[in-house]
C-alpha cells in the first residue's frame, strides 16, 4: 500500500504541498472545508505540474496527478495518513478549529505539521489530544521550487515528532531546518524582516531608491546567498574563515547596528512612496504577469541549482 | 585611440576591475606602489580570464589580456586615462596618500572612483584639487561576476561626476546603484550587516544552528533575492502589491524589530561557537578549495542569469 499524506486546506500553499508529496510517490488526499476549493484543486495542480514538465523538473504529469485525490470528508482524508499538512487560513481561531477536528478523526500515530507562517503551534495545539504529534512545518511558496521548510516545535511537541517529520521532509526532497523553540517570525521571516526594516529606512531617509536597493541585492549580495547562505559567505570571505572575518568586519557591523536602535512603524507616507516607486517600475495591471515571470525564473533557477549540485 | 582606464592598486579587487574594463574594450594600465604586485598581476589576471573562457563568459582570453598593461610609474598609468579605479589597502592614511599622488599626476578631466568598502570619500578626498571628480565606486568581489557597484559621492563630489561614472559603469556591463550621500556601510554592507546581526543572535540564543540558518537562505529567501531583490519580492507577494503587503506583514516585522532594540558585540564565546560549527562542516584546510568552488558557482550563476535575461 502506498504511503499516504493528507493535505488539509487546499489554497495556494496546500496545493503546492500536494505536488511535493505526490512527486515523491506518496498518495495524497485533499480536504478543505470549502467543497468548491477541493473540486477546483486538481485542475490548478495540473497546470502547475505541466509547467514543471516543461522545465524538466518532473517527468510525467499524469503519474503525479493521479496520486492526488480529493476527499469528501476530513475523516476520509485522514484515514491511514501518516502525516497531515495543515494549510488553512492564517488565523488563530481557524487553526484551533481545524486542529480540534483533526484531533477527533486522526489515527493515533499520525503526525501533523502546520504551514503557519506566523502563529506558533503553542497558540492552537495546547488543548488537543494529539498535541505531542503537532509542530509547525512552514514552507516557502511554492514548496516544490523553494525547498526549505522550517520545523518549530511547541513546548509539548515530542522529539520523536520533530525527528520523524524531518526525515519525512528529507525523503520528499525538501530541506528541513529546525528551531529548538518558538520565536516570533521563526527563522526566515526574522531574517527577511531585519533586512526589510533597514531597506525601508534607507528609502525613508532618502539614501537610495527602491530600485537601487533591489539591484544591490540581485546583482550583489543575493548571488552568493542563493547557493551558500550568509554564514558560509563570510566564512569564505576572509583568509582565516569566519572568526577572522568577525575580527575584521565585526566592528563595522556593530556600528551599523548601534545606529539603528530605534525602530518605528512604516508610516503611511513611506508606504505610499515605496508603492509609488514600485508602480513606476511595474504597473498594478502587470503584477499578475510579473508573478508568472517570477515563477518561471524560480523554475529555471531550480533546474540550474539541481544541475550544479549533481555535478558537485 | 582606445579609451583608457587606470587601475591603481592591483590586489584581488584591482585585478578584478581590470578584467571588467578590458572585457568591454578599454585599454587598462595597472599601477601599484609595490612593483612586484604589478609584475605578478598579468599572470593572475590570465588565470581568471581562462576560467571565464571555459564558462563561455568571454570569447578570447588573449584579446582581453592584451588590453591590460603594467605601467612603471603612476604618471604613466594616469596619462590619458578617462577614469581611475583606486583599490589600495583599506586604510585612511593609505587612501589619503594615494589620492594626493593621483591628484599631482592626473589630467584635469579624469574621474576617480575608490573601491573603498567602508571608508567614505570625505575621509580622504577633502584636501585634493580633484575632489569634485572623486567618489566611492564600491564593487562586490569579483566585479566581473557580481556586477553591482555602489556609487557614493562626498559632499563636494559634482553631480556630473556621479552621472559620468554611472554611465561609464553601465557601458562596461556593471550595475551601478547610487546613494545620495554617505552613510556607514553604504547600502550593501548595511543590508548584509543587519541580516548577519540577527543570524548571529539566533545562534547565540540557541534557536538554530549555523547550518540551518544558511539553509534557510540558500534554499529559501536567497532564491527570489538572487533575481528580484527584497522590494520586488514583497511587491509580488501580496495580491495588491507592496502597499498591500505592508498592511498584512508590517505588524509582524515591527514586532520582530521591537524585540531587537539592544545590540551587543559578538562575544569571543559566540565567535568560537560559530567558528566551531563552520569547521565541523568545512575544515580550515579546505577553505581554499571551497573558495574555488564558490567562484565556479558564481560563474555558472552568471551564465544562468545572462541566459535568463537574454530570453526575457
Amino acid at each position: 500500500m502506498p504511503r499516504k499524506i493528507a493535505i488539509v486546506g487546499v489554497g495556494l500553499v496546500g496545493r503546492g504541498w500536494s505536488i511535493v508529496f505526490a512527486r515523491a510517490g506518496f498518495e495524497v488526499a485533499l480536504f478543505d472545508s470549502n467543497p468548491a476549493a477541493v473540486a477546483g484543486a486538481p485542475s490548478l495542480i495540473r497546470q502547475s505540474l505541466d509547467k514543471l514538465v516543461t522545465h524538466g523538473l518532473i517527468e510525467n504529469a499524469d503519474t503525479v496527478a493521479n496520486r492526488i485525490q480529493p476527499a469528501q470528508t476530513l475523516g476520509r482524508a485522514l484515514e491511514h495518513a501518516e502525516y497531515v499538512q495543515e494549510s488553512v487560513f492564517e488565523d488563530v481561531a481557524a487553526k484551533q478549529n481545524i486542529l480540534t477536528a483533526i484531533d477527533a478523526n486522526v489515527d493515533s500515530a499520525t503526525l501533523i505539521g502546520s504551514s503557519s507562517s506566523g502563529i506558533p503551534a503553542s497558540a492552537f495545539t495546547e488543548h488537543v489530544k494529539c498535541r505531542d504529534r503537532c509542530l509547525i512545518a512552514h514552507p516557502v511558496n511554492p514548496p516544490y521550487l523553494a525547498p526549505v521548510v522550517e520545523l518549530i516545535p511547541a513546548p509539548w511537541t515530542s522529539r520523536q515528532t520533530v525527528h520523524s517529520v524531518r526525515s519525512l521532509m528529507e525523503s520528499v526532497a525538501q530541506v528541513p531546518v529546525e528551531m529548538t523553540r518558538e520565536i516570533e517570525g521563526f527563522l526566515l521571516n526574522r531574517l527577511q524582516g531585519v533586512l526589510l526594516m533597514e531597506a525601508w529606512r534607507l528609502v525613508e531617509e532618502g539614501y537610495a531608491t527602491v530600485e537601487d536597493i533591489d539591484r544591490t541585492i540581485k546583482y550583489g549580495l543575493g548571488l552568493r546567498w542563493s547557493f551558500m547562505g550568509p554564514f558560509e559567505t563570510i566564512d569564505l570571505n576572509a583568509p582565516g574563515g569566519v572568526a577572522d572575518y568577525a575580527e575584521r568586519l565585526g566592528p563595522l557591523y556593530h556600528r551599523i547596528a548601534a545606529s539603528r536602535t530605534e525602530h518605528h512603524v512604516w508610516s503611511p507616507e513611506l508606504i505610499s512612496e515605496v508603492e509609488r516607486q514600485r508602480r513606476m517600475m511595474l504597473s498594478a495591471d502587470d503584477l499578475t504577469r510579473r508573478m508568472a515571470w517570477r515563477d518561471e525564473r524560480l523554475m529555471s533557477l531550480a533546474v540550474h541549482k539541481r544541475d550544479q549540485e549533481e555535478r558537485a
